[in-house]
C-alpha cells in the first residue's frame, strides 16, 4: 500500500427515483436508480469544502485510496489523499459512478424494476446524456445535504461534466476544473466511437443487448468487440511520441518475421492485453450508452454560442490540456478559455508538456499537482 | 467518360515461376505465380520511357482510363493520360496488381497450385514482404524487356516501394518519387493495422481464412471485421479538419437525439457506407498479409542508418509530404529527405498544404501535377 493513501475505503448506495421517476432530457425516465459513491476526508461545519471529482468513460467511483485488502488504489490516488492535489485533511472529496455505468450505478446492466420478468434493461435502458449524469450527481448533492460544491473536477469526460455543471447549476458550484476536456467532440472522435459500437453489436455475441445470461456454451456478451473498441480507443489515448519511446518498432522475436497472424511487435501483445482486461471490467451496453452521450454532447446547445453560455456560469475555472493530446487537442482548451474570458468568467489556462497524449491526466503527477493546488489555494483564499 | 482519359484500357496477365519457383525473403517459394498489369502510352525504341507506378494497400492495377463500358476510371487517372503529370503522350506507364493482392496477381484468394483439392491459399500463403512484391514487379520489368526505369512513382505503400526498388535494384531505376510515403511505419501506424487485423481474424465467418466457399446461409468471409477494418483505416486517411469541414457535428435528424444504436451524426452512415463497399472488393485475408508486410517494412534492414542505406541508391528523388497527413506526417518525409542528402543523392522536397490528409495523393490533382511535371521535365533533361 503506498503511504498517504487512504486504506479502508468502502463505497455506498442511494436509492432514489422511487416514488417520483427520474425525468431524463429525452423525457423518458427511471425509477428506482441507485447511485454509488464514496467520500474522502470530512464535510467541514458549514460545508463549504466539498469537491465533486467525476469520472471519465470508463471509470468508476473508486478515485482514491484502498478497499479492505485491496492491491491496487483507486484511479486517481495520485492526487486524491492527505497533502495531495486534491488534500483530504482540508477538503471532502465526493466521486460517484456515472449514470449509465456498470460500476454499481444504475445502467444498462442494472434489473429492469418494470421488467416482469426481473432482467436487466440491455438496450430497453433509455438513451443518456450527460447532462442526464450531472443531474444524477445533483440529486446526490442534495441527498448529502451539500448545499454549494466548492469544486468540480474532471478530466475528459469528467471535465465535460464539470463544465456543464457550471453553466446548468451555476448557483451549486464555485470553481471548476477541467483536464483534457472539450465544449463539443470533433467529427473524428465522433468516427472513432461509431467504429467501436460497430465492432460491439456486429458481434454475434452481442444478440441486441441481451447478453447479459451466460449460455450453455459459457459465453457471455460480446468480449471481442469490446476489446477491439477498447485497442482502438487505447490508440487515441496515447501518442506517437510516446508510443514509439515506449514500444517503437520492436519485435518480440528478435528480428524474425514470422506467420502473419502471429503476435510479432510488441505493440500489438500490448494492445491485446488491454483489450481483454478490459472485457472483464466493463460492460458493452454501457459503452455504447456513454460514447454515444459523450458524441451528443455540446456545451453550447440552447445557447448562441460558447461566449453566450459561459455567461450562464458564476465559476471560476482552471483549464488544462496537454500539447500531445491528439483526442481534445490544445486547441479545444484554448477555445474554452476565450469564450470563458470573453463572458467575463475568471479563468486560467496551462498546457502541460508532455508526452503521454489524453492518458496524461493519469499521470503527469508533479504538474498537475502543482496547477491544482495553486488554483484551490487561490480560489479558497478568496472565498474566504 | 473524362475527356484527356484514356479509353479501352485492357489488362495482361503473366504467369511465371512455372519451372523455377519464386523465392521469396522468408526463403519460403511460390509457384505458378500470376502478375496482372496494365500499360498505358508506348515503350520507345530506346526502351528509356518507362515509368513504373505502384499502387497502394488497397489499390490495384486498374491505375488509369477505362475499360471498355467502364464508368468510373482508374484509380489515378487524374494524374496518368496524354497531357497528364505521367504523361502517355511522352512516357510508357506501366502498373500493376501487387503480391498478395486480390485483383488479379497472386494472393491468399489464388488457387494453391500445390494443394491437391484445388483450394484457394487462404492462411497456406506464404508470409511476404513489400519486398518480395517488389522483386515480383522485377520479375515483369524484365519479361517485358524494360532495361531501366525511368521513374518509379507511388504514394503511401507504393512510394514504400519505390523507394525499396531504389536502394534494392539501383541500376534499374533513375528517378524516384514517393508520396506521402515513410522508410518505415511507427509504433502508431502498427497498433492500428493490429486492431484491423483483430476485428478481422475474431469475425467468427473468418474460419481460419477458409472461407472462400459460400455456405448454405450465403455468408461467405469475415466482412463484418474487414468493414471495421476499413472505418478504422478510413479515420486514419482522413483530417481532423477535413472531418470537420465535410461533417461536422452534422446529425441526419435535426438535432433530434434518438436510440443508442440509431445512424445519427452524418459520418456515422459515411463511415458504415465506405465499410460496405470496401468488403465488396477487397479479400480479408490479403488485408492481413499486405498489413503485416507494411509492419515489417524498414528501409535500413540491413544497414547501419538511413543515410547508409541511402548510398545504395543512385537514383534522383522527389518526396512529397501533406501537412494534413497524421498517418505518415511531414517529418517523416523530412527524415528520408536528410538522409538522402547525407548520402550525396539529389532529392527534392515539398511539403503541399492540404486539408486532406493521408488521402491528398488522390486528390491535390493541381498542385502534385505541377511537381511531378516540373521534376520530370528536369530529369528527362539531365538523362539525355
Amino acid at each position: 500500500m503506498k503511504k498517504n493513501s487512504l486504506s479502508n475505503v468502502k463505497y455506498h448506495d442511494f436509492v432514489f427515483a422511487q416514488k417520483e421517476p427520474f425525468l431524463l432530457e429525452n423525457q423518458e425516465t427511471l425509477s428506482k436508480v441507485n447511485i454509488r459513491y464514496e467520500c474522502y476526508g470530512k464535510l467541514n461545519a458549514e460545508k463549504s469544502n466539498a469537491i465533486l471529482i467525476i469520472h471519465a468513460l470508463t471509470g468508476n467511483h473508486h478515485a482514491a485510496g484502498y478497499y479492505k485488502d485491496e492491491k491496487v488504489p483507486g484511479w486517481w490516488d495520485n492526487f486524491i489523499g492527505p497533502g495531495k492535489a486534491l488534500d483530504t485533511n482540508k477538503f471532502f472529496v465526493l466521486s460517484s459512478n456515472n449514470l449509465g455505468g456498470c460500476s454499481g450505478s444504475t445502467g444498462p446492466n442494472s434489473i429492469n424494476p418494470l421488467d416482469k420478468n426481473g432482467e436487466p434493461y440491455g438496450l430497453n435502458f433509455p438513451s443518456i446524456t450527460l447532462g442526464d449524469m450531472v443531474k444524477m450527481q445533483f440529486v446526490l448533492m442534495q441527498h448529502l445535504s451539500i448545499p454549494c460544491f466548492h469544486t468540480i473536477i474532471g478530466s475528459s469526460m469528467g471535465g465535460m461534466m464539470a463544465l456543464h455543471w457550471s453553466v446548468h447549476y451555476a448557483k451549486y458550484v464555485k470553481n471548476v476544473i477541467a483536464i483534457a476536456a472539450t465544449d463539443a467532440q470533433n467529427s473524428q472522435s465522433i468516427a472513432f466511437s461509431e467504429v467501436a459500437r460497430q465492432a460491439i453489436t456486429r458481434d454475434p455475441h452481442f444478440k441486441e443487448g441481451k447478453y447479459y445470461q451466460k449460455n450453455k456454451n459459457k459465453e457471455n456478451g460480446p468480449k471481442n468487440g469490446l476489446a477491439i473498441a477498447r485497442m482502438l480507443a487505447h490508440i487515441t489515448y496515447l501518442s506517437d511520441l510516446s508510443m514509439r519511446r515506449k514500444f517503437g518498432r520492436k519485435l518480440n522475436k528478435k528480428n524474425q518475421k514470422g506467420f502473419v497472424l502471429d503476435v510479432e511487435f510488441e505493440i500489438e501483445s500490448y494492445l491485446r492485453y488491454q483489450g481483454a482486461k478490459f472485457t472483464d471490467r466493463f460492460d458493452a451496453n454501457s459503452y455504447l450508452y456513454i460514447t454515444k452521450a459523450m458524441n451528443y454532447f455540446n456545451l453550447k446547445d440552447g445557447f448562441k454560442n460558447l461566449e453566450e453560455t459561459f455567461k450562464m456560469s458564476s465559476s471560476r475555472y482552471l483549464i488544462i490540456s496537454f500539447n500531445s493530446d491528439w483526442l481534445y487537442p490544445t486547441y479545444m482548451s484554448k477555445q474554452l478559455v476565450e469564450a470563458m474570458l470573453n463572458a467575463g468568467r475568471e479563468a486560467s489556462f496551462a498546457e502541460i508538456k508532455s508526452d503521454a497524449g489524453h492518458d496524461a491526466f493519469l499521470l503527469e503527477k508533479k504538474e498537475l499537482t502543482i496547477l491544482i493546488q495553486s488554483f484551490l489555494h487561490g480560489v479558497t483564499e478568496k472565498w474566504k
